[in-house]
C-alpha cells in the first residue's frame, strides 16, 4: 500500500469565499484550520466544514470560547450590528476583532511546529488593507520573520498569496479551480440567508459582478 | 470620591518566581493574565490567583482548553515525564510547548488593544534563551514590533525587562520588593511540593542560593 504524501502546510479557513479559493488552489498538500472565536456569524464555520471536507482534507477547530472575554469587541460579536457599506469606510472599524490575525496565526503556527509542518498561509487580500492592519504585507512579512525566530527549532514561514488581489481577482481564479462558491459564507449578520447590505455582502457581490460571474449567492436585499 | 487610576498595563504571571517579581515590581498600575494551557502543572495557575489577589490587582484567566489538541506536545502536558537537570541542556527541549509565548502575547496584546491598555510585560530572564527561543530579546523586540502594525489603531509594545537577568539577580530583585515567595510555584512535575529534581526546580533553588536568600520551598529531594 502506498503511503499517503505528508502535509507540510496548513490554510486558515473561515468558510468565506476568498479562503475557500486558497484552499482550492493549495490542496491536497494543506490542512485546514477553522476558529470558533463566538463570532455572531459563526454559521460561517458549519461553512468552513463543508468545504474541508470536500476539497478531502484534514481539519482542525480551534475554539477560542476561553479567551472571548478577553476579545470581545466591536459588531463581531458583541451586541452591535454589524456595520453596512464598504469595508474602506471608517464604520467599518467596529468589525475589528482586537489582534485577531496574530492569535490565530499564532496558533496556526503551534499546531504547524508541532506537526512537522512549515508554512501557514492565509487569506488576506488587497481590499482588506485599509480597516484591517492585520491583513497588510508589511504586517505579514514582519509576522512570518517572528515565526522563524519564536520557532528556531522548527521554523515556520507565514504566506499570505491573495494580499495584492483583489476580492474580484480571487473569485475569478476561483472560478478557474472550480470553487463551489454556492458553499461559502460571508454575510457577517449570519441570518439564514446572506443580508446583501453589510459590508462583506456588499464586497462579495460586487467581486462576483467584477469577475464577470454568476453570484449563487441568495440575499435577502 | 476619587476616581481609581486607569491601569494601562498587562502582566502575563505564570505562579512562578519571575512573574511575580514582575508583577510586584509593576503593582499598582497593572492587571494580571494568566493561562491555563493544559500544562501538567497546573497548580501554577493556583498560585498565579493567589498572587494576583496578593498583589491586590485585577486579573482575567486565558483558557487555552480549545486549542490544547494542536499544541500538545512535549513533556509539559503529553505523557512523557519533564526532565531533570538544568534548563541548558537540550534534554529540556522536550519541554517546549509549540510557539506557546506568540501565542500568549497575542491574546495579551488583543486583550490590551480591547480594553485601553498600550503595554504587556512577560518575564523571560536570560536563562531562558538556550532552550526557548521565544524568550530571547531578538523575538522579543521583533514581536513588539509587529504589535504595533497588527494593532495600529491601537498599538501595543511588549516588554521583558527581565530579559538581561539572571533568575538569581531577579529572586535578589524580588526579596527588596517583598515578593511572598513561599507563595510561588515553579516545578513541572505539579505534585504535592516542589520535587526538586526538575529543571525549573533546579534553577529555582540555585537562585536563591546564588542571590544569598533564604529558600522558603519545601521539596522532596
Amino acid at each position: 500500500m502506498e503511503s499517503e504524501p505528508r502535509v507540510t502546510r496548513i490554510a486558515l479557513i473561515s468558510g468565506g469565499m476568498d479562503s475557500a479559493v486558497l484552499l482550492w488552489s493549495m490542496r491536497p498538500n494543506v490542512k485546514a484550520l477553522m476558529f470558533n472565536y463566538g463570532q455572531r456569524h459563526v454559521k460561517e464555520l458549519e461553512f468552513a466544514i463543508k468545504l474541508a471536507c470536500m476539497a478531502d482534507v484534514e481539519f482542525e477547530v480551534a475554539d477560542l470560547i476561553g479567551i472571548q472575554h478577553l476579545i470581545r469587541a466591536g459588531s463581531q460579536s458583541g451586541s452591535e450590528l454589524p456595520p453596512e457599506g464598504h469595508y474602506t469606510e471608517m464604520s467599518m472599524k467596529t468589525t475589528i476583532v482586537p489582534n485577531r490575525n496574530s492569535i490565530m496565526l499564532s496558533i496556526a503556527c503551534g499546531w504547524a511546529a508541532a506537526t512537522g509542518c512549515d508554512e501557514v498561509f492565509f487569506a488576506a487580500h488587497a481590499g482588506d488593507h485599509t480597516i484591517y492592519p492585520d491583513c497588510r504585507a508589511d504586517f505579514i512579512d514582519a509576522f512570518s520573520s517572528v515565526m522563524q525566530l519564536a520557532n528556531a527549532w522548527s521554523p515556520v514561514t507565514v504566506w499570505a498569496p491573495f494580499v495584492g488581489k483583489t476580492k474580484a481577482q480571487i473569485a475569478a481564479l476561483g472560478a478557474g479551480l472550480g470553487v463551489p462558491f454556492d458553499l461559502t459564507w460571508s454575510c457577517y449578520v449570519g441570518g439564514q440567508v446572506h443580508c446583501g447590505k453589510c459590508g462583506t455582502c456588499v464586497e462579495r457581490r460586487e467581486a462576483f459582478n467584477l469577475a464577470g460571474l454568476e453570484d449563487p449567492t441568495t440575499y435577502a436585499s
